[in-house]
Parts: C-alpha cells; structure tokens; sequence
C-alpha cells in the first residue's frame, strides 16, 4: 500500500522511466500551466508512453499549493509522471498505466545571481533523454554537485562533443555582439519554457537570436551570460569558473518577460 | 505512509539518484552476494553518497526469495538503493539518509541466443554513471525498446565517439582471431560481475583478452559474440541487425564460468 508515493514495482523509481515538470505558482495560481502541460505530452509520445491525462495532470498542480498550505507569494509545483509498475527487467507492459503524483515546496528566489563553474560530467547529446524533463534525472544531481563542491551554485554542461548545453537547471544564453545566442537543441539541451520566452522576447526588441555549437570560451569572451528557468526566469551570470563577468542592460531588458 | 514503496520525496523517484543491483538465486541462495554488495559500496562512493550499509543490505536481499514464495529454482533479487528524502531541486540534504529495497521475481532463462539491434540513443561515456548500475536507467529503456519494435530482444549501444559499449543489460564480447574482444570501461560500460568471471576465465583457457575502443563493424566481422549478466550467464549473440553471425565451441566453454 502507498500514499503519496509509488510501490516497489514504478518504473519511474526503478528505472527513470517517467517525466517531470516543475511549474511557479503566484498566490496559488499557475503560470504557464497549459504550456507545461504541452511539453510533458509531447515527453509522452517522444518515450513512447501513453497519452497524457492533461485533466487528471492540470487537477492534481491546481490543487497542489493549497494542498500545502502555500497560496501565499511564490511557489514550487512538481509534476511527475511514472511510466506506471511492471515486472522485472527494462521491458515496458504491454499497456503501461501512468502514475502522476505532484507536490508543492516554496520556490526559490527569482532572479538570484548565479556563480557557475563548468562540470566535468557531459550531457547526452545521442539520447532524446536530453532533450526532455526526465525522471533520469542523476547527470544534472552529479553537475550540481560538482558546482557546489567548488562553492559555486550552478554548473554549465558540456556534451560529449565538447559543446556547452546548458545549467543543471536550466538553460544559458549570452550575448554576443548584437546578437543573443543559446545552445541548440541538437547540443543535448531541455527546450526550456523560459529560454522560449526569452528568445521571443529578444526578438521583439530586435536582437537576433541564434542558436549554436560552441565550446565554452564563448561564453568566456561574452560580454554577458545568464541562466534562465521557470522558476527562477533570468539569473545573470557573474562569475564563471572564478573569473568576472561583464553585465549588459539588455539582459535586465529580458528578465520581466522570463517568468 | 508508504510499505513497500517510496514516498514523494525521494530522490530516487524523483532524480534517478540512487542504485540497484540484480542478483541471482538458486533454490533460494544468493549468488556472489559479496561481490554485488562491493560494487553497490563502490558506486555509492563513486556518486558522492553515505556508505552502503551492508548488513542492512545484506539481510534484505537474502530474505527476499523467501518473501515471494520463490525458494526453489532460479530467481532474480533486484536490490534498489536510493539517495534517500531531501527538499525541493537537484541539491542533496546535508546528511541524506539512504533508503534500501528490495523484490524478488522469477528469473530469465539461462544462455537464451539473443537477437540484437543497433541502438539509435547512445551511451553517454562523459558521466560517471554510464559506469555505474543507476536508478537514472531511461537509455537502456528506451534502447530495448528500440530493440522490440524492430523484433528482436537486446539492442547493443554505442557511445557519443560511436564505438561500442554494451547491450541493453548486459555486456558485450567477440572472438577476433585467437583473442577475446569487449569494450573497455571507458566507452561507457558498466564492470559487469559476469564480465569479469568471463574475462577470467578466458584467461585460463589461455585466450588472450582486449578491452578495446572499435565501432560496430567489430562484431559484424568476428567469428562469434555473445552477452554477459548475472542473471543470464553468457548469451550467444545469433543476429545482429538481421545478419546471422557465426557460432563458436569456445562460448560454450566460457558459459559455464558465466553463472
């Protein structure tokens, strides 16, 4: 018997085979709920797992701030989807049933400037692991790890290519001349809902955005770099592997659409 | 309240930070217990976790035949180590305190020939964890999975530089010429315990064995292959992406030191 929980038998405890979400709740509303939503489906179908319950899933984040006590200011809803319980070994059931349980916590504070250093351990850029919200989640834990052993409080991540592909929770940008580039997808990189706002916002300013594969020098030599989530939008960059960066107005410009 | 289970709160469930183990029994006996509780301890120490508790671990594993009624013949033990409950996000708890499970299930049979595919998701040899039995196991899924549809039961990974690793669950070896060949650690393999009994063996028969960096056209070309695990000993290898490979007497001699 569980509650709040999952059995021995869940393949997302057993094998990472599941997704996750993590939305911001203001005073109990949910921002970006339907976007999330969309993204989780479309983790659904690139798994091969069964269709999303979107009303089972938008019930249980709806009701998850109340749930615990937390409708007041800002707050963290985690979404996670299980590919359900099967029998032993990697083979799904031949009729997976999801499992999707949520939770509420305080989020952290938006905007908070980032120290960085980059982490040893590489992002999969030959997985389509990479590229969602994954219950395989212990790349990113080993990364985060590594930034806070060295007193830092967040890592970038490079593929196996030696290209950056993003922060262990979240994506990076920097600005680069005129222009504002980001990791592309193909680096083993998250589509984040917030580097999607982030990018039609500077566009709407005029700032061509490009998306590139670069090693990390790039951000070295920029004249300013950010990490963008959507709980915590824009975190400018200070400091990567020790050493200063510049700040540029322009990122302050793209902070109040990140959230 | 959770029996038998994991509450929402854990990070195995959450972040796939954690490690398992499989183990074989026979008519209720554990097979090289000792040495599966040595490579847990070492992966715990390798992911940055508290120390294995081996009695704990121990005493759960051996009383798991007898909890599913399966004390005669072959069984599977599958002990599941997770980093324990902590806070919101990627970041551990000061102090984590591990949670250990474990279930018991009907074993696979033992030497069943394996069809195999080339996996399209490649094993990522940047991270530690490709070295390591993780709960963070979505790859190897989704590569036998891979395998299914396409109609045959394993699916052999190549890594980010495109060489060669492993199976889906199990290690890989080839005959090349008068010597034994499987993929080196560094390619991103798992140390698998029947590997190293293989590889021992194979000395003693007095075949030389090479730990090697080659892509695909490695196995194509060679005399005979075959899988390693624990639970199913050594796997003659019949087709790989539909082409029969070649059979050997010297896999036959191997088999028996597999188990």
């Amino acid at each position: 018997m569980t509650i709040d929980g999952v059995p021995l038998t869940d393949r997302g405890l057993l094998l990472g085979d599941g997704l996750f979400e993590t939305l911001l709740t203001v005073d109990g509303a949910v921002r970006h709920l339907e976007a999330h939503l969309d993204r989780m489906a479309a983790g659904c179908e690139a798994l091969g797992l069964p269709p999303l319950d979107r009303d089972a899933a938008r019930s249980l984040v709806e009701a998850a701030p109340a749930a615990a006590g937390l409708t007041a200011g800002r707050a963290a809803v985690r979404l996670t989807l299980t590919a359900g319980s099967g029998g032993r070994g990697l083979d799904r059931p031949e009729a997976p049933v999801l499992r999707l349980l949520a939770g509420c916590a305080p989020a952290p504070p938006a905007g908070a400037p980032a120290e960085a250093i980059i982490a040893t351990v590489r992002r999969n850029e030959g997985s389509p692991a990479s590229r969602l919200k994954t219950l395989a989640y212990l790349d990113n834990v080993l990364a985060r790890s590594e930034a806070r052993a060295a007193g830092a409080d967040e890592a970038l991540m490079l593929n196996n290519r030696g290209h950056l592909a993003c922060a262990s929770a979240g994506n990076l940008f920097w600005l680069d001349g005129e222009a504002l580039a980001t990791p592309a997808v193909s680096c083993g990189v998250l589509a984040g809902l917030a580097r999607g706002r982030v990018i039609a916002a500077a566009r709407a300013m005029g700032l061509a955005v490009t998306e590139v594969e670069v090693g990390p020098e790039a951000v070295a030599g920029a004249q300013a770099a950010f990490l963008t989530n959507s709980l915590t939008g824009v975190r400018p960059l200070l400091r990567l592997d020790g050493r200063t960066l510049g700040g540029d107005p322009r990122v302050a410009a793209l902070t109040s659409a990140s959230l």
